[in-house]
């Protein structure tokens, strides 16, 4: 069985990097027009998305996922080429390869199985792909969504393809995610010369301590589903770029991904209290990206855990760890997201890979997943 | 008494942009051949130097300064051209005026004038002028005095006419500046996703206390002419520009303005010991700009207060403040240096300027300066 490798292949040689497709959409649209996908490409702004249906009637099942991939980070540190898809000891190396066109294969070649046995299932398979997945995400599945609704069409159920996995595939599901907020933080001194610093303030020293304090703050302990809430920094700049120039202003990135004991609201007023005790002058500009969400046992998330068990005879974990996903848009139509993925050990790094016979598993989970859904009065 | 006037807005009017002197220093020779000064034309790269020597016993006393000029900036936004050497009210404008051309104008004058009176004073005045103090400064004054030194010429006290002063023409006068230590730190962490900070090492976390550690260590109390050595962080990078992925190394420029009393081995050494403490993975690039030097009370600084007083009733004061100047390269020769020029408020900015009678002032001081040391078995 090579087919799921093929076309994780052919997708991972396309270079979409935020916010570019680079033809992916247009492959699985083509690849899945055969078996009665009817392909609706919605662009909004830079962004490409595909709506792919067959069936009229519900329950809609969608698989959901992106086709664009995260920056390389400096090529001459991957052992292979990111976007040379090689197969080097049973192992497939490049950049989207678990994050998340792995996935995206594996849901079609499962699809391709099912609706050979089953061609007209009792309901709809849908699949929701976009190229801004890794980036702003303003245009992608928000969109989608938006427009779903606006014409009436519901999804019932959702998996999303996003690398749950940690050590085996399978043994993590999430049914839920965690909210993120972003804060652009800039502390302001006073630029002046490195030899005459009581003319000066420089907003690193001001800056350090407090980034410091944020850190060791605990926000949160968590939940039964969720983990506690972390605070990183993402990134830093300040400098104008000479060695003798105190810098007048420096900015820091930073992110919280949040459970459901602390809302967006309160750990900002949380971070304003312990900047203020500090006396820094400073301004944050606040970005909520997501509130957590929650998709409680039922059908799908007991239709997954189930074809876990028969494929791969492990109870999988299910919680909300992780980075924030597309599901955060779906869940609010009141649609059960789950998701189901590789493993994530190497997402967003350098030599970003996934086991071929991983792919392949992902594959038979997704297929038993359909069969539990739609199969059983067949 | 014009003199100084004249030679400085002759000065001024030739556009003698680091690394140019723009035919600064054959005017210089010129005008100082009728006097016994024989001089020497060194050019060292793209930098003209200019070596003048009335007499051949000791004591050598040397005037040192630069005919080189900062860039203007947006000539649009100076109130009078910046070559043109506009005198409005008393006031001349122009790039040069304060640093260092109307030092240089005055140092000739006061020259002059004592030279009328004492035709063979028992000992040498010398020039050192260079056309590359503001540049990288490597072809300039250490090349002129490695020459020097290589065929055992000496120069026992020097004054470097740099800006010194503060508000009013000899309130502040320098025997000495402190050293400059320069470190380019990179911490370097595991890249990951904001979401799995357990699968990742962000090295901004790492970074951010230990700045704060080193900013807060006090590394010596300075002495009588030195303030305590400083620390200040001048540029910060960290970051791939994605507010979702945690770096993998994170950059600070850092420098040390530091007194007699820590030596920069023992700076590095220190610091070392604080990162190495903190378990850091990290590297740090050092480069010396200059080690500290100081000229202790003495002939040339006595008569220096000593001119200042009798010339404008003021007690300067004698410190160290400030940033590199020439002076670094004399100083390790075994010379006595002082640093004594107009006010420094307006030197690299727009609009820079000087009083005319702050010129006059300084000729006069720079000419009993020459009385003292010279002029008493006349």
């Amino acid at each position: 069985m090579s087919e799921t490798l093929d076309l994780a292949r052919d997708l991972i040689r396309r270079r979409s990097v935020t916010p570019e497709d680079a033809g992916c959409q247009p492959l699985l649209a083509e690849r899945l027009a055969p078996l009665g996908f009817r392909a609706e490409h919605l662009r909004f702004g830079e962004v490409d998305n595909l709506w792919l249906r067959k069936g009229t009637e519900g329950p809609v099942f969608c698989f959901a996922g992106h086709t664009d991939v995260v920056p390389t980070g400096p090529e001459a540190n991957w052992s292979h080429p990111p976007f040379d898809a090689v197969v080097d000891d049973g192992v497939l190396h490049g950049r989207g390869t678990a994050d998340m066109k792995g996935s995206i294969a594996a849901f079609v070649t499962a699809c391709e199985r099912f609706l050979t046995r089953h061609p007209e299932p009792r309901g709809s398979i849908a699949f929701l792909i976009t190229s801004d997945e890794e980036g702003p995400a303003q245009d992608g599945t928000v969109k989608v969504v938006e427009h779903l609704e606006q014409r009436g069409e519901k999804v019932d159920w959702c998996l999303v393809g996003e690398p749950s996995s940690t050590s085996e595939v399978g043994d993590v599901v999430k049914n839920g995610r965690r909210g993120s907020l972003n804060g652009r933080l800039v502390v302001r001194g006073t630029q002046g010369h490195v030899a005459y610093p009581h003319l000066a303030d420089n907003p690193i020293h001001h800056l350090a301590p407090a980034l410091d304090a944020l850190y060791r703050k605990v926000w949160d302990e968590g939940n039964e589903f969720f983990p506690p809430t972390t605070f990183q920094v993402s990134n830093i700049h300040g400098g104008t770029g000479a060695t003798n120039v105190i810098p007048g202003e420096v900015e820091a990135l930073v992110n919280f991904r949040f459970s459901t004991e602390s809302s967006a609201d309160e750990l900002k007023k949380r971070v304003h209290a312990i900047l203020d005790a500090r006396n820094l002058n400073y301004s944050i500009d606040w970005s909520l990206s997501g509130d957590p969400f929650l998709t409680p046992r039922g059908a799908l998330v007991e239709a997954t855990v189930a074809a876990i068990r028969a494929e791969t005879g492990r109870e999988p974990d299910v919680n909300t760890a992780g980075g924030t996903s597309d599901g955060r848009f779906i869940a609010p139509t009141g649609a059960q997201v789950i998701e189901l993925g590789p493993l994530n050990a190497t997402i967003h790094k350098v030599n970003e890979q996934v086991r071929v016979e991983h792919l392949e598993e992902l594959s038979a989970i997704y297929e038993r997943i359909l069969e539990r859904l739609f199969g059983t009065d067949e």
